[in-house]
């Protein structure tokens, strides 16, 4: 069997590590093409060594002893976003696994699509800021996009075999993240620590903070309406503190599927790189000598109002989600940085939208465009707040 | 469209009628060939008249009354267990609903597989009782046979799209029945009316003490091993008491497909009928504006030994699984009847067990008469008890 081509963007984060594991059980069919990074130079530099990538990309700049490092592996070494994007169009992988982190790897992501490259989706921003036009390139270029994301892997694998007509309701689980009990005076004293203090799992500052504003299921939301063609009225949320069901496909005919297991982003991760067929993992089984209490209770919509507004954003469409997606990345830095509190992260993204005019059927210019504009309006708010 | 031609067994039982009102909500794609029914002449009338089925079979004789009244629709009646089968043998119908109780079933459905007539199965007994043969006998004929039951529907809607090869366990999900809470000597004392009251379900007589005794449990342990060829070892059960999960299918990667709805045998039935396809049905969505708690709680195989048991019936093979099934059937007859205890139930399966000498490969009389003698055994126990 032919190997399949692999380049991981982000390979030094928690997607990326994650699923260089995933790529171990299984290294027989799988050829490593490119890892990219932002700035951990060493630890990519053991990953590309082990795994033996033809090439490394890094964000950042990087001495020539490090350079020289990577000459004597015989690795490719290239530095800077541009050289990123002359990868993506390169066209060397069979597929990318995209674990950038937020808006970044939008511009990489089209011009993988534009050279017949498929996508493992982690970063949903991408979806976010730019879903109609993603699409209309993944038809146009006859390329398929899977998703990573614990939620949208959920609902896909609920999907294989089924027909998208045959959706009546997605529902999306959250776990509530640590405030669900908060009312909504409790919310505003937030802290930064006890907003990184994730319950159920372990991942970055930015999406961290996104779960515990319940913006991260906002986004999850659209990247939804985007992976699997449905209207946002079909899309529907419940609270799951247990992060063991993580999404779940009504169809017409009453009945539902559920995707579940133990909270571990490789058994996502490894279905993006398999599906439809399913690889041995060792990864983790449900405990079946144990009970388990499943909760699903319905979002107190007064408390998360973000889930109302992910739909206002969608129904106006546009360049009005790629301005709530870059609103959010400036306010969560804002917060994480102390200068604003829990509950103005989503005062700063709905300033952002009520001040922006909405580009109907934007191209790519004009979601970039759109894009610098919203954090440039939070960043102008926030000094306004000083 | 070509109309599917449908017939169905058991028209007049629980899902007849509720394969009835499944066809009724699509009926321009449905064409009723034979309705066949035990004894209610009454009900099977209006129901041919309705829907306009071709052929009315009853097994009990009827008068001339009734006769020359189905002759005035100009739908062709017959009567006696000998029509039945010949009508199996016909192969005019594209697919039949065996909603049969018991063993009845057993000759009319390998007729009707070796006239190519695709199997939608609620009759569960046809494989408990001959599964490798019923497994050789799709196979030769090029003939799908589908579940309706709740607990294996849902397995075969998790492995919608999926491979055989991809299982690592399924779990069949239990209500755990009325008494889940009581001691073994608790259960001996049950009664019979205590015993016909199942929680969520309405169901026949004899599937309910089934239900309550976990036998029915242990029936679909065998079913499932056969329709989704797995080993023993790879049926799990769960118990879980809100019937709302009806069963889990876990993958190599530690993925789990679960299938949910509200307590609803027109759901499968419904999926029985147009998979892999779904028809749009008005007859039940999971509320999400409540909450849910669904518990997933291990089996007692103490108070619940029956569980073992069929395993144990499936590592030996051949005809034990026959007797396992008709020595119930008896022993069953003789609880509603008052003549036995609750618990005495499973001594009588057990008793028929242990006086068989398992024959490894039957032919389909090796089975229907090891179904004869497992009956036999039971009556002459019972008659010894006296």
């Amino acid at each position: 069997m032919k190997k399949q081509r692999i380049s991981i963007w982000g390979s030094t984060g928690s997607i990326g590590t994650q699923t260089l594991e995933v790529i171990r059980e299984h290294s027989d069919q799988f050829e490593i093409i490119t890892l990219a990074a932002n700035k951990n130079i060493e630890k990519i530099y053991q990953q590309a060594r082990e795994i033996q990538a033809k090439r490394v990309i890094l964000a950042s700049e990087a001495d020539s002893v490090w350079k020289s490092r990577f000459r004597e592996l015989g690795i490719r070494f290239e530095t800077g976003a541009e050289a990123l994007i002359a990868s993506a169009a390169s066209g060397e992988e069979d597929m990318v696994v995209n674990g950038l982190a937020g808006a970044a790897g939008l511009v990489c992501t089209v011009k993988a699509i534009q050279s017949g490259t498929h996508i493992a989706l982690a970063n949903k921003e991408v979806l976010v800021m730019a879903g109609a036009l993603i699409n209309r390139l993944l038809e146009k270029n006859q390329v398929r996009m899977v998703p990573v994301d614990s939620e949208h892997s959920a609902v896909f694998q609920c999907l294989s075999g089924e027909s998208e007509r045959s959706i009546r309701r997605i529902i999306l689980t959250a776990s509530g993240g640590p405030f669900r009990h908060f009312s909504l005076n409790d919310l505003k004293q937030v802290t930064v620590d006890q907003a990184l203090a994730h319950p159920n799992w372990s991942m970055g500052p930015k999406i961290t903070i996104d779960s515990a504003t319940m913006v991260n299921k906002a986004l999850e939301i659209i990247e939804a309406r985007w992976l699997f063609h449905v209207s946002p009225s079909q899309i529907e949320v419940m609270i799951h503190p247990q992060s063991i069901i993580h999404s779940m496909v009504e169809f017409v005919d009453g009945s539902i599927k559920a995707q579940l297991s133990v909270p571990d982003m490789r058994v996502p991760i490894a279905y993006a790189l398999s599906c439809p067929g399913r690889q041995t993992l060792p990864f983790g089984s449900l405990d079946l000598t144990q009970s388990y209490q499943l909760e699903l209770i319905p979002p107190d919509m007064e408390r998360f109002p973000v889930l109302k507004l992910a739909r206002q954003v969608l129904e106006t469409g546009g360049t009005a989600p790629t301005v709530f997606n870059g609103a959010d990345e400036i306010a969560v830095q804002a917060f994480l940085q102390k200068k604003i509190g829990f509950t103005q992260i989503l005062e700063c993204v709905e300033e952002a939208l009520n001040r922006h005019q909405t580009i109907r059927q934007p191209d790519l210019e004009q979601i970039l465009d759109s894009d610098r504009e919203a954090r440039e309006t939070v960043r102008q708010f926030l000094r306004s707040m000083d």
